[in-house]
């Protein structure tokens, strides 16, 4: 079944970004060897999912979606149209529930905290992924903003990838 | 060196207690064989730190005070005498200081959120032995409330327990 998952890095105290949404705090770009499992990951994927906060983070970075993949950038408003994204109006849920019907291959949900707690909220994320950095930042963007739902979770996989960087893959 | 060390659950959103300060979502009291490291650790304890309100819970679970252990309790306000614990006062931090100087055994800062923040802020804290359980609560008393400290931890060790519990020690 296509998956849903929810690939992300977070400070020790749950923080996916600073307030200003910068991620200077992630570890150095990691090299062939050591890569937090990220290829192996995105040799799955067929779909990403985005809030358009995190878009244009990622767009800073220089690349505009991700090559190869089919890209959802979700936003209230209208814009205008941009190489290798496809812009979504429709309540994120609606959307994701009939993509996950349909899509072939996994989806990557890379965030940000609005797009995660609807999909959250929604039922609608299988999988965690979660890459605990060793760093506390004492302020930032959660990943989980207080919520109503409460939900146990399986855990599948633990990777210790040194420099106290611990990955864990969790069933929702 | 004495050290202080914070020893404690919380859930994967963070929380150490839901907002009525219950427990009832860690795991079923650990058998002889899966203790969670915690006999281990409790043999090099000689003093425990608490904050008043989760006293007011220890003492919910029947124990008033670790047995054989020093148990300082922080109040801002003056309480009657009580069997094995003795109430402090003085601010936190300001205490803590001179305790580290003259313990001999290392001290166990048990919690809550509000003391755990004055002796995090004042650098007080040597070791953090967090276990995390799989399960997202929504909402409750954070482990990390905003801080306006920024830290780096190193990983000294990594356990998986079993049953999605993963315990990380760190130093700070």
């Amino acid at each position: 079944m296509t998956k849903v998952i929810l690939y992300i890095a977070a400070s020790m105290d749950g923080y996916i970004a600073r307030k200003d949404h910068s991620l200077d705090w992630l570890p150095p770009a990691p090299d062939d060897d050591g890569d937090f499992g990220y290829k192996a990951f995105l040799a799955g994927i067929g779909t990403t999912l985005m809030g358009n906060n995190t878009y244009q983070v990622v767009k800073g970075f220089g690349e505009a979606g991700y090559p190869g993949l089919t890209n959802y950038v979700f936003s209230r408003t209208a814009h205008a149209p941009e190489d290798n994204i496809t812009w979504v109006t429709k309540p994120p849920a609606d959307f994701v529930r009939q993509l996950k019907a349909t899509a072939q291959q996994h989806i990557w949900l890379i965030g940000g905290a609005e797009i995660i707690k609807a999909l959250y909220e929604a039922e609608l994320i299988d999988e965690l992924i979660l890459t605990q950095i060793p760093v506390l930042l004492g302020d930032g963007i959660p990943l989980w903003p207080a919520s109503t739902r409460e939900a146990k979770l399986e855990l599948l996989e633990l990777t210790d990838f040194g420099g106290g960087v611990v990955q864990g893959r969790y069933k929702l």
